[in-house]
């Protein structure tokens, strides 16, 4: 078994684009510029945007916050980002979700230029990833391809199972794990909470990418000698022997479930460190105009 | 075994949608206009083609044919998409694919403003179907609903399996057969040329959605009994017993796959015959301004 080490990863791929950072700003070009907007207090979100804005600093890219108080309206939100969209030192930008329940998100979201939208959650960047286009991918799966990739695992005609139908891992890693290329090229099954043989499915997986968010959900008697298991899972449980009174848990019952897979993810340690490379990796993108 | 009669459905929604036409007149409303684009002289875009205009002329819709040599520019076709953006009189329109070799279909279909995208295929119809918003479905996916719909088949935690993952059939089908409403909420796995099993694993199926390509690909051996079979294959097989020289091919070996069958689609008669009505679905909706 191997463990797949998504912290040591992520510290390679910054290298890797403070590297580039470096070279763009000797070259005389644009230092990449990514603006983060979060409305209101809420705990996770001020945790994530503080991460994404350390990050930045870390690579060399210059990084904006904008602050709102969570009774900022939809219309003044809407303002904000077309503000941003007309920005031209902006290379690109993200809302930190989730918004307060008088904001539709959607409506946000699809405000945004898509050319700036290094969340990669626009309708048009989320068309031209399941179109297979040049796009900005979403970060969960473009971490968990990062991390495939990394490792060199094959993957071609390989059965995977997805666990999870969400918009923001299950939907668009099935479609990628699908496409004409590596990593892909897998026959793939989607399971969410309407499957009702869900044991048997996972039986039969050569990969399996966990994103339910229940707590060790995958067993280990459901998992197949040999198997690569992804864990998307960060449920925050209750626990008796972390100052912070929580643990981390994962989608995957890793002491049951390592011992019978050729790679495993933890949690922490890895997914996670790689969502914000993946943005990264966006807002570099998105400096160099590569993609639009 | 129940023959899903594709033809008989197709005709009862042109039904409802002539009848609402007319409401639609007789309220002073404007008639919903389609424009087609037809690039060269193809015998299977032609007759497409010619389909589509009969088809509105049935429903009562107004309609316009735009007819190029295939000589003509990208820029100049460019400039048509652009003008017919612009014409407040057309609700919807479509470019018949495929286009000469030096027209890029993507930029083409990008060019077409989205909310008159009557086929379907821009990235943000193809991005909001996915996210589960409101958006122009394509033509065979949404024809494939509409018959599980028509027949009242249950779906819900069934095992759909779909044999083939083109742009514009099996990626969007697996899609909305994984959504969170009906039809839909099935388990979904998506087999294509590198899949392994597919015998195993379409004798695990409730349904299956063959859209591969290959004639009569699914044989009887493959198919659990009760299953429900939709054929999307069209395949023009030579053949000596008919005038024209061939014969429309399904993926399906009808006469082995139908007697285990619950429910299963005919080629012809079946899912072809929808492909025209959801396009009218669709310049309907255009129309009456419902999506965007």
């Amino acid at each position: 078994m191997q463990l797949i080490d998504g912290k040591l990863i992520a510290a390679q791929i910054k290298q890797e684009i403070a590297e580039e950072v470096t070279q763009i700003k000797t070259d005389g070009g644009k230092t990449p510029h990514l603006a983060a907007v979060l409305v209101g207090h809420d705990g996770g979100s001020e945790t994530y945007v503080a991460a994404k804005v350390q990050a930045c600093e870390d690579v060399g890219f210059k990084s904006t916050l904008i602050r709102y108080e969570d009774n900022i309206t939809e219309q003044e939100l809407l303002a904000c980002v077309e503000k941003l969209n007309n920005d031209t030192d902006i290379d690109g930008f993200i809302v930190q979700l989730p918004l307060p329940e008088h904001i539709s998100e959607d409506k946000i979201i699809e405000a945004i230029d898509y050319r700036k939208d290094v969340d990669g959650f626009h309708p048009v960047n989320v068309g031209r990833m399941s179109l297979g286009l040049p796009c900005f991918l979403s970060a969960t799966p473009s971490g968990i391809l990062e991390l495939l990739k990394r490792y060199e695992i094959e993957t071609k005609g390989k059965h995977c199972v997805i666990l999870g139908r969400s918009n923001i891992v299950g939907k668009p890693a099935a479609l990628l794990m699908l496409q004409k290329r590596y990593p892909g090229d897998c026959t793939v099954t989607v399971c969410h909470s309407r499957t009702k043989n869900i044991k048997e499915i996972c039986l039969q997986a050569d990969i399996i990418i966990a994103a339910l968010g229940v707590p060790e959900f995958l067993r280990g008697d459901m998992v197949k000698e040999g198997a690569i298991v992804i864990d998307v899972g960060t449920t925050r449980v209750p626990s008796n022997k972390t100052k912070s009174g929580f643990k981390l848990t994962g989608d995957v019952a890793f002491d049951e479930v390592a011992p019978k897979c050729s790679y495993i993810t933890p949690v922490p340690g890895g997914v996670g460190p790689m969502t914000i490379v993946s943005l990264l990796k966006n807002t570099l993108l998105a400096g160099k105009k590569t993609i639009f």
